[in-house]
C-alpha cells in the first residue's frame, strides 16, 4: 500500500501543480505524502520510448478479457505484470491470479470483502490487525463505512484473538519505517495479507521470491507513476479472486483501461532496460531509482549527524537476488525520532515549515514522524537544508 | 449510473475481446450489461481527431490540482466537463464543485459517505430509497459491507420515513425503463441524488437545464467510453464535494489521470462536432447516436409489432432543448414486459439464448426484463432476428 495523501492533512496551497516551482526558504515543504515524483527525470530520459497513443476508438468496453476471472484485466498488462516479477525476482506468479484494481488501496478493501464476506457471515465483524507502526490508512480504509464485516482492531503486537476469525496486514518493507516484516499474530483462524508496495530493489535487498496466498503491489512506488492509479494482487484462491473482482465491479466496475495499457508499456521499457535489452547500462530503471535513493540517505544522514534533534533507525544489509550484492535498505521514508526535550516530532517539524505525518497516526508515539524521501529534487534539497539549520538550534521556536 | 456488469451473472465465454466477432444463431448474446460499444463507429470515424499521446514522465503525481477541493481533478478534464454541459444545456455548472470518481458508480458510494457520515453520525443507519423499477446496481452497491451509516430500504413509493433522515435516488431517463423521474418521497428531512446517466440527448429530449443540488454523469453512457471509468459529480455544496473528496481519496486515492486527459479530448471533439466548428454534420456525435437509436428502436418496434410475446412502455414525446424538436425517447435499454401466459421475461429469453437481466433485480415482477439497446451492430441485429423467429413461437421451449 502507498504513502497516501492524507485527506485529514490539509495541503499547502502552494506548489499546486506537476511543474516543478521555485521554492524559497519560506515556501511549505509538503512531504506528508509518498508522492514519488522523486523518479520522473528518469523517465523524462527515456524520450518517445514509453509514448502511448491512444486513439478515439480505443478501448471503449467495459470488458478487457470475459475469459479471465478479473474480465476487465487488458491481457497486455497482466503479461508484462507477470514478466516485471520475474525480472526482478520479488513474487511468484505462478498459479496465480492478477487481480487489478485503482490502485492498491482499492484492492486492499476488495480484499477486505474477498475475506470476511463469506457463504455465513460471521457474527462480529472480523477484527484487522497490523503491527504498530502500521501505514495510516489501514485503520482509516477499515473504518470508513463502519462495516458489518470487519473492523480495525490495532496494533497486531498486542491482539487478543481469542480463537476467532482476523486478518493480519504484513507491510514489507514496512510503511513508515522500512523494516521487514513477517506475520505476527499466531492462529489457525487468521488470514495474512502481505503489502509488498515497497518491495523493489530501489528501496530493500530483494531477499526472496514472495511466495505468499494473497499479495499486493502497486505501480506507484515501482515505477513512480502514481498518477496512473494501478495496483495489483497476486491471489493463489479462485474463490478470493473472484470476490474480489466482484468488489471492483460493485465499487467501480473496472478500472481505467487507459492508466492499464500505459502501465504496460512502461513496464515493459523498465524490463528491456533491466535486462539490458540493446540499452546502456545507464536505462536500468533500479539501477538509476537505487543510486538517487542512495544519494539522499546519505545527505541525510550527514544533515542529521551532529543533530540534536532527530535519530534514524539503522536497518542492516541484506543479499539482494536482484543486485547480487550485499545492499543497504534506502526507505521510502524518513521515519525520524525526536531526541530528549522534543515531544511531538510532527510539530517541530511544523516549526521548520515541514509538513510530516506524526506518530499518532501510525499506532505509536508523538515522537515519531515520517517524511517523503520521494520528493522532487528541489523538495528534498530544501529539506535537507532546514535539517541542517535545525541541528543548529536556529529555527525552531514551536 | 450505468448499466454496470452485473457480476453475479455469468458471462459466456463467447465474444470475449472487443474486437468484433462473427456471431452464429446459436451463439449466446450477452444483453445483459450496458456495455456501450454501439458508439464505436462514429470514434473510429473521427480518425486521428481524438487521439491522446502520453509520455513516460507525464501524469505521474497523485495530484492534478491541489488549489480545487477535488485535488485529483485534471483541470482539462474540469473545462471540458463544464464545456460540454453548456453545449448541450441539461446542466447548470455555475457554483457547482466538480468531484472526479472511477465511474458514477464510484461517485455514488462517495455521496452515501458524504450524506451520511456527519460529526454526530445518526443512531441508526439512513434509508437510501429509490423509486421500482430501480436500476439493479443500486441495493448491491448499498449492502455490500454491510455500512452501519446506511441500508437499502427498497421502493421509494412504498418508503415511510417516520420523520428519519433519508436518500432517495432519482434516475432520470431511468435505468431500466427510460422514464424521467422525479423524487416521489415528500419529506424535509431527505436528500436527493438526482442520477442522469443517460440525460444526453441521444436517450431523451433534454427539456431543461438541472439544477439540483446533486447531480451525477458518466462518461460511459454519454460518448460510450465505458473503459476509462470516468464519472463526475456537480455538487453545490461545498461541504459534501469535500467528504466526497476524502472518500475517493481514502478508497482509491483519486482517479487514473490517463484516462482523464483522454476523456477531455473525446469531450472537446464531441463539442467542437456539436458546435459545427468547421465540421460537417455528420461529426455531430448526439445527431450520429440519436439516428443510430432511432433505427434500433424502429427496428425493434417493428419485430415487436406482431409479437405474441412482449409488449414495450410507450413513451411521450418532447420538446428538446437540444434538436429544438420535439423527440421521441429512445431509451438505452428495452424494457420488455412478457404477454399473458409467460411468467417468466428473463428465462424466456434465455430460451432464445439472449442474456437480459430479469424485473427482480430492478424491484419488479419477473415478467419484465432489461435488454441492452447499446450493443455492437451484429448482436443487436442477431437480437432482432431472435425476437422476430420467438413472435413465430417457433424457438421457446423454456
Amino acid at each position: 500500500m502507498v504513502g497516501a495523501p492524507l485527506n485529514k492533512t490539509s495541503l499547502p496551497s502552494a506548489n499546486g501543480t506537476r511543474t516543478t516551482t521555485t521554492l524559497s526558504s519560506d515556501s511549505v515543504l509538503a512531504l506528508n505524502t509518498g508522492d514519488p515524483t522523486m523518479f520522473e527525470p528518469f523517465w523524462q530520459k527515456m524520450g518517445d520510448k514509453c509514448d502511448v497513443l491512444i486513439r478515439g476508438s480505443d478501448l471503449m468496453s467495459y470488458y478487457s478479457d470475459k475469459n479471465n476471472v478479473c474480465w476487465f484485466l487488458e491481457p497486455e498488462l497482466g503479461d508484462a505484470i507477470k514478466r516485471l516479477h520475474g525480472v526482478v525476482g520479488n513474487a511468484v506468479t505462478d498459479d496465480r491470479h492478477i487481480v487489478l484494481g485503482t490502485g492498491s488501496t482499492h484492492l486492499f478493501q476488495a480484499l477486505l470483502y474477498a475475506l470476511t464476506a463469506p457463504a455465513a457471515p460471521e457474527p462480529e465483524p472480523v477484527s484487522v490487525v497490523s503491527s504498530a507502526p502500521y501505514y495510516s490508512l489501514y485503520p482509516e480504509m477499515i473504518e470508513i463505512l463502519h462495516s458489518g464485516l470487519y473492523k480495525w482492531a490495532g496494533d497486531a503486537y498486542t491482539f487478543n484473538k481469542d480463537g476467532r476469525p482476523y486478518i493480519e496486514v504484513v507491510n514489507s518493507p514496512n510503511n513508515p519505517d522500512g523494516t521487514h516484516r513477517e506475520a505476527v499474530v499466531n492462529g489457525g483462524k487468521g488470514k495474512v495479507i502481505y503489502d509488498f508496495a515497497y518491495y523493489w530493489p530501489q528501496y530493500t535487498a530483494i531477499t526472496s521470491a514472495a511466495d505468499h496466498d494473497i499479495m499486493l503491489f502497486t505501480l506507484s512506488k515501482c515505477t513512480g507513476h502514481a498518477g496512473s492509479r494501478i495496483g495489483w494482487a497476486l491471489v493463489k484462491d479462485k474463490d478470493i479472486a473472484e470476490k474480489m473482482t466482484d468488489y471492483i465491479a460493485i465499487s467501480s466496475i473496472g478500472v481505467s483501461k487507459e492508466s492499464q495499457v500505459r502501465a504496460a508499456k512502461v513496464i515493459g521499457v523498465l524490463c528491456d532496460g533491466c535486462e539490458n535489452v540493446g540499452l546502456a547500462e545507464s536505462e536500468n530503471f533500479f539501477e538509476f531509482s537505487r543510486n538517487l535513493m542512495a544519494k539522499r540517505w546519505q545527505k541525510l544522514r550527514e544533515a542529521l549527524k551532529q543533530s540534536e534533534c532527530f535519530t534514524l533507525f539503522k536497518h542492516p544489509r541484506e543479499h539482494c537476488l536482484f543486485t547480487g550484492e550485499f545492499t543497504k535498505t534506502l526507505p521510502a521514508y524518513a521515519w525520524l525520532k525526536c531526541k530528549e526535550g522534543i515531544e511531538d516530532c510532527n510539530e517541530f517539524l511544523r516549526g521548520l515549515k515541514i509538513v510530516g505525518r506524526g506518530g499518532k497516526a501510525f499506532g505509536v508515539d508523538p515522537i515519531f514522524a515520517r517524511v517523503s524521501m520521494l520528493s522532487r529534487e528541489d523538495e528534498f534539497n530544501q529539506f535537507i537544508e532546514r535539517l541542517v539549520v535545525a541541528t543548529k538550534g536556529i529555527s525552531n521556536g514551536h
